[in-house]
């Protein structure tokens, strides 16, 4: 039976080969490299694909949020990071956590840091993160009193362990990625020179799917941590990540509707399975996700130009080439390649793949 | 205790009474008018805020989709309609739910229709949906033929029955209310005239919550269908259908950082929670939700400007006024009101009430 026999409503395909592929290939960079790879799980969030990714090496893995954390952990995994400005109100899950699985939190001011010297009943380690120069958050990579502040902090406790500067070039998504890979070498090696005889042992993690993709020179860098590389998507094929066969996930969408005249398929797939991420076409319209053609083995990808051109909550408005148009119909399934796949595959909560068996992802089943 | 105390992470927080107000408001409207408000349950999708609905004289309720159907059957609804253009893969489905549960779903083509009358074990009935001008989806209202089509597939089928037509005029979203509601008088009345000999019974509904909140003439139009009305958002307030003190929900974000010197504020609270709707604001920037100040009794609505400015998965940057950075400490919790309610209460799957309990959602608890 194929896995397409399986669906009736919008479903998240994942091709296990693609995205092996994508593993094998970041994991093969980062040793080319010197580097360790650690994924951000904020993408896959998944037991299944953190056991794929073992076997590429990996040991440790990044989540955006404590609960993130909380369904990945007891996995086996080294340690836990979580890559994000730490929640004070969220210490007594820290230590909950951290009683049965290795963990590092991210720290960027003194308050929290000294709740956390305060609080943590078991070792945590932590990162401080470094602004990478757009301001979302982070400290000033010169702003080395203010670092040693929380460093000193830390040092009256002997549960949160400095290990060292994390720096997200999140600004490689519109920006120019050598030049601004050129600063984060910079700020992270004079981070680590003025640092190192206080911790030794101190690493430097970077980590953007653009950058990690396409950077050849990381410097003295010790940890590569992009996250969107393991399934990748349309906004990475067009900034030039990935190409769009990389793409190892795409969206089943039921037919409902044809507009011939208008050249419109109308599909089951919308803002609560795609999330709302959004690209501009050449000709000024909008692109929510690309036509791809489903078979029994997985998808082939036309160059005619369907697109979701537009989607509500539940309706997706597809549209159509000619060769789509001759061939569809009502009850036909559809694929979609995602423009962003970690908010689709959060919206999704579960995936399918080709050989028919469902992947956990935190979020649950919402199929 | 106050609810405030079980805050640590993100949390959907609703105000009972002030859905309770929605409610009855849209009720006495509908029976000043003569209609029956049959409310989009979509935005709330909760066991529990559909109880709140019964008081108010509520019978019938309507999804965007099976699985969300399937969530709320059973619960004491006359009938659940699907307002989607069915999909008929999922046949099975309905014929399971509708054994047990009062049912109406929405054809747009004989394809579909076929489909129904030919797999139908239990009695359900069906709306036709009208194309209300901007072509998302539904039939030509002019195209009496096409409509006769469908009527005359249902006949063949003892259990496919007719109910009348659905006209969501949604561009009331970013159109000009008065004149889009004449055309949804005059379609509606026009199909009752033409298919009333036929069909004597058959009744008509309209729904989107800028018109339900604003117009005052629905003409010889039956059923009122709106559904973000029961917790408004900013987008509704902005569009003159509410005023924000009419808002319902506010997400309770922990801060997580604070850079006096830009006038912004971190919060945990991103694309995950919210969802990614946007609105402009008049000085060019965007505004992804806006600050309230939480109390032991819900909340405060400030002039102050102080509005998310941008947000990611996690993160949200919040612009701050200079009364809200003379107060604010890492660790405390703010509120702020969300842009488009629907979409984000999907993203949150539970709701937190004001006196500390849990509310359902279809989407399970995400906290």
């Amino acid at each position: 039976m194929s896995y397409l026999d399986q669906i009736t409503s919008p479903t998240l395909l994942l091709d296990e080969k693609i995205c092996r592929a994508n593993l094998q290939k970041m994991a093969d960079k980062a040793k080319r490299h010197g580097m360790q790879l650690i994924p951000h799980f904020k993408t896959a969030q998944s037991h299944k694909i953190g056991n794929w990714a073992k076997e590429y090496g990996i040991t440790e893995i990044t989540t955006s949020s404590i609960k993130m954390a909380e369904y990945l952990s007891g996995q086996g995994w080294e340690r836990i990071h979580i890559a994000f400005p730490f929640n004070p109100l969220e210490a007594d899950r820290l230590n909950e956590i951290a009683s049965s699985q290795g963990m590092s939190v991210q720290l960027i001011n003194t308050e929290t840091a000294q709740k956390l010297a305060d609080t943590l009943t078991n070792p945590v380690s932590f990162f401080i993160e470094i602004d990478a120069g757009y301001g979302r958050t982070g400290v000033d990579s010169k702003d080395y009193l203010g670092i040693q502040k929380i460093l000193d902090i830390a040092k009256s406790s002997t549960n949160l362990n400095f290990r060292g500067f994390y720096l997200h070039p999140g600004h490689t998504y519109y920006g120019d990625i050598p030049s601004i890979y050129e600063e984060t070498r910079e700020a992270l090696s004079r981070l680590k020179k003025e640092f190192k005889s206080q911790y030794p042992d101190l690493v430097t993690r970077t980590g953007d799917t653009p950058g990690c993709s396409v950077v050849e020179d990381f410097g003295d860098i010790d940890q590569l941590g992009p996250g969107n590389f393991v399934f990748y998507d349309l906004m990475q094929a067009y900034l030039g990540s990935c190409s769009k066969s990389d793409i190892a996930v795409a969206m089943a969408v039921p037919v409902v509707d044809i507009k011939k005249d208008r050249k419109e398929i109308l599909v089951h797939g919308g803002g609560v399975h795609f999330a709302k991420d959004v690209l501009s076409r050449e000709d000024g319209g909008k692109n929510f996700g690309e036509l791809v053609y489903l078979n029994d083995d997985g998808w082939v990808i036309p160059e005619d130009g369907s697109h979701l051109k537009s989607i509500s909550q539940e309706h997706g408005v597809l549209k159509a080439s000619d060769e789509l148009l001759n061939k569809v119909k009502v009850g036909d399934v559809l694929g979609i390649l995602p423009i962003h796949s970690c908010m689709t595959a959060d919206c999704m909560g579960a995936y399918l793949t080709l050989d028919g068996k469902w992947v956990d992802h935190a979020e649950g089943s919402k199929n």
